[in-house]
């Protein structure tokens, strides 16, 4: 049995690193913030006789002895990064509930056959560092080091800077090693198991993710005297391509998003038409043929539109990540552990993407969801109740401990 | 005969303050290559025996002796600030054919009746601290000096502060004087004159304008598991009203303005939806009823549309500068000395707002307007010919010289 209350504590602790006065978090990836909370983190492991392994994209893995040793270890994880105006969940959840596993069996003295490990993966919410994942993503083979280390942010600083700030640039090589299964715990950051009542959801796969920069390019110009026909204005387009990809969204289906998170205009003066105008546009399916077909369909109208309002576009490709089917067993022992402790649970895909996502493309891989408050997740209120945490956490402990002992 | 060779080579000799790679100009306001610009201004005036006068808003005043020193001046003069990626004739020409103006007579030993002086205006572009044309306005009693000094930049930084560092906190009370008349020389910035091919416009008066910030609040949530149709999201609210503003700009006539310069998403996250969009929002029409209509079209389609969206929205009005018509006796002036200097001109009003607006709040104001390459300003390509610009050189000095000799 965990200990629901020391998990939440630990919760409330880490959140006051990057507490914001909404009661949510901002801890954005490398930060000092971050550099902080991970300090915090690593040392409530090493008080229970974990060592530590930092690798090159400054991924933490927090490794707990087996009674074989040379048998590849059980991991879980997921990270500890948030949203600019994020919550106290996200990410953290996964982690704290790792080590809220690793406490319990300590404290019972339970050692199982294969070692068990906790990781924390680098900028997984693409918020700071686009994209998303990034410190999975290099691990498993699916982005380069040099890809890595070299993402930028707004300011122009770079990852490798950033880690070699911190001192996180490790010594480990970040690529995959044998790994027996790995499990994520995660709030949903959905609707759907607060709707249905279910405190569990066994996580079939992730959905498929696209984004982009759209850059369009017109005329800069004066806002009085300028004609509107003589305009090349790409307010005017971005306005129609927005309003219409809303439209393909919704006519697609109800499985559909489209999301239009930050955009900026170029020189951004009240009394100019923008010379360039750059949204960020991020599209996703679950069914990867249907989001190969919203693709088209972007890439189509952004044409269209601009040719209209002749304008120049361009579209950069940002991120594609397709969508994920997770290992059966994996999946197995997550239904059986939940089974196991009279949870109800729902099978289910996520909405979000996760570092699970670049796990399971070099080890067995599934996920567990448990409901949060309105469905509400990048935002300061994202919420989940102390008993589902709790459950969330008890079914981490039952599935790891019977891959680990399998 | 105003020397048009001397003219250019001081308009390009200022254009490299702050000049740009593609031939344009960035000096904003109160920067500090502003500085630099004035400086040499002033250095030029002086060189031929003006005297100089700083006011509490930075606003220049360089004046050359008449024979009769108790009687008022006539004034002239425009801005030196560009806009961020602007060109080499937005307001300078003003100020540097003022100049011409006083070197011409100035060679040729020439005294008016009564003083010559050439002003030069804090802040005209409006680009750097908002709203347009700060330095007339508060001299001319529309905005307070409170008012003027406490614009801020982007960055915080306020327009007092930046005048303390520079050192254009002047003694002088920014407050109207008595001037005789006030003439001010501009590139047309719209593509009227070039399509008629005539060298001069004899300025009515300037078109009504407004300027807003629409800020949309809507809930930030998670860009994948968030159903399209739980969102309230602001950027689907700005897309629908960019796109009916150009529509109503456009049903309401040629003669109407709608532009969107800037735009901010905050937090700018690409996989949030966000909290709050703000959009720059310019309005303008020459009939200030119809202005007036557009206004109030504007408040109802963001409340609808807003109100569809399921997001809350505020209009914070940032200027409203009504429709101004100029004197008759200036107008006549202007148009006389094209007719003397046998150059074609015609009646015209202003697109953009000028210094002129609020100088014709509290003296007898018009303005002379020269064509610009392809209609083209607040672009690094603004261009005009030295034909052009010695024409309207020639008929700021006819115009001058007879309203301070009469
Ligand atoms: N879990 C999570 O918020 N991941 C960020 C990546 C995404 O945009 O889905
Ligand atoms: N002349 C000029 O560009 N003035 C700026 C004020 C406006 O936006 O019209």
């Amino acid at each position: 049995q965990v200990n629901g209350e020391r998990l939440w504590s630990s919760l409330m602790e880490m959140a006051r690193i990057g507490g914001t006065e909404k009661g949510g978090c901002n801890r954005q990836a490398l930060t000092d913030k971050d550099k902080q909370g991970r300090a915090l983190f690593i040392r409530w492991c090493e008080e229970i006789g974990c060592t530590l392994r930092v690798d090159e994209m400054g991924n933490l893995f927090l490794r707990k002895a087996g009674r074989d040793n040379s048998l590849p270890p059980v991991l879980t994880g997921s990270h500890l990064d948030t949203q600019p105006t994020g919550g106290k969940f996200d990410g953290v959840y996964g982690v704290l509930a790792g080590l809220e596993v690793l406490r319990t069996l300590h404290d019972a003295n339970i050692e199982t056959l294969h070692p068990l490990e906790v990781a924390v993966w680098t900028n997984e919410e693409g918020a700071r560092f686009s994209p998303a994942m990034v410190g999975s993503g290099v691990w498993s083979g699916e982005f380069s080091l040099d890809y890595g280390w070299s993402r930028k942010d707004k300011s122009g600083v770079s990852i490798k800077e950033e880690l070699e700030r911190h001192g996180y640039l490790g010594a480990t090589p970040c690529a995959p090693f044998n790994i027996k299964a790995a499990l994520e715990l995660h709030i949903e950051q959905g609707p759907i198991l607060e709707a249905i009542e279910k405190p569990i959801g066994v996580v079939q796969g992730v959905q498929g993710m696209r984004w982009y920069d759209l850059v369009i390019t017109g005329q800069p110009v004066h806002a009085g005297p300028t004609p509107m026909e003589q305009r090349r204005d790409p307010m005017k387009a971005i306005a129609k391509i927005v309003s219409e990809l809303y439209h393909l969204a919704e006519e697609t289906g109800p499985l559909a998003r489209a999301t239009f998170g930050d955009i900026n205009a170029s020189p951004g003066s009240r009394n100019t038409v923008p010379e360039q105008v750059t949204l960020t546009v991020d599209l996703r399916h679950p069914d990867q043929q249907v989001l190969d077909n919203m693709d088209a369909a972007f890439r189509r109208i952004a044409q269209d539109i601009c040719n209209q309002c002749k304008v120049e576009h361009s579209i950069v490709d940002e991120w594609n990540s397709p969508a994920v089917a997770f290992n059966a067993s994996c999946i197995d022992a997550v239904r059986f552990a939940a089974e196991q402790a009279g949870l109800p649970y729902e099978e289910m895909f996520s909405g979000a993407g996760h570092d699970s996502v670049y796990v399971s493309k070099v080890a067995p891989t599934s996920m567990i969801f448990i409901p949060c408050e309105n469905g509400i997740s990048h935002n300061e209120a994202e919420n989940a109740t102390p008993e589902d945490i709790t459950a969330g956490c008890q079914v981490l402990l039952g599935a790891m401990v019977q891959l680990a002992n399998a």
